[in-house]
């Protein structure tokens, strides 16, 4: 894990330092895994800085918990009791997201989403956090569901210092454009391909 | 995240749930971001199921610490405190690896390379782990210093039930034939391109 040198030095006025603590807007896409595993590694580093986590998971199951949710909502917890780290909240569409009225309500999935834009566009407006996680937020711009444009715009004009991942496949290309780091995770080969399912710590 | 459905039943005499439960050796590799992210990702799910977790990284220097590893060692030392989670253990070859009487000459990268497999091979064979990430331990087999089909072989032939994670850049063929789950994280954009160096929370 070296310290790679740039290898360009633009021209934008910018200290090295000032261009190095620029917020980052970075997304992870592609069919193969570890697109969500590597934001929450991300989360979980940010927390050690002692950041503001805020994760919004567009899933559809709320019944669908993940070990990282409990490890990073540990974690948040330590920091109340402690002050090691920083505070994390964790949002899950599922049944409705845990600020909504009409949770419980497992109906409209797009409403939901929607919905979660709407907050997360509120909040990242009042600089709630340091470190967003949108988990897969691709499906919902794909469905044309949320606005692609609308995303870039906002995610462009975003104050403060706030980092942002957005996991999902088929990231939209204006997303792409948009965004200070991409990767594509790519399936080289899965145990599913060789009759294996989904097992307990690797999947979930 | 929804649970796929195997392609294949494979004619193996297993049942289900006896493949599902196969012990995965799986590889994160390509030139792309989040290799090693998503493999302490996974360090972090199998904390939470109570695994006993060992990762050992292959990186040259010591002084190099990483926000995983104060947070995973943090969580080792929460289960030691309340038994939530399971026991975590972080070794770095940097100046010698923790367990060797030449700990703080950082000289021989090879040697120091060499004991490490050396090692892991004696703690595989004693099943002291339920999940080995082996970080960056690509580059010691590219530069010859390890023998690939020796790992091949080993792993091949591990007792009991050892999750085996291994990243880096340009995984032998060998390993990818051998490995269960193999993702290749591709850079599609990297902040570095337009002159932006690492920055804290982010790269490390």
């Amino acid at each position: 894990m070296p310290q790679g040198q740039p290898i360009a030095v633009p021209d934008d006025g910018l200290t090295t330092r000032q261009r190095r603590n620029r917020p980052v807007l970075a997304v992870h896409t592609g069919d193969g895994k570890g697109k969500s595993t590597a934001a929450f590694g991300l989360a979980l580093r940010g927390w050690n800085q002692g950041w503001r986590i805020g994760v919004f998971q567009f899933v559809k199951s709320a019944k669908w918990r993940i070990g990282e949710q409990t490890v990073l909502e540990r974690l948040g917890r330590l920091h109340e009791e402690t002050g090691e780290g920083g505070p994390v909240e964790w949002h899950k569409m599922g049944s409705g997201w845990s600020w909504s009225r009409k949770q419980g309500e497992e109906g409209d999935h797009q409403t939901a989403a929607v919905e979660g834009w709407q907050e997360i566009k509120r909040r990242l407006a009042a600089a709630t956090y340091d470190l967003l996680v949108l988990d897969e937020f691709t499906y919902p711009m794909t469905w044309g569901w949320v606005d692609v444009d609308d995303v870039v715009t906002t995610l462009g004009n975003r104050p403060g210092h706030q980092h942002v991942v957005i996991t999902g496949r088929g990231a939209d290309p204006r997303l792409v454009e948009a965004a200070d780091l991409v990767t594509e995770m790519t399936k080289v080969k899965h145990p599913m391909d060789a009759g294996q399912k989904g097992q307990r710590g690797i999947e979930w």
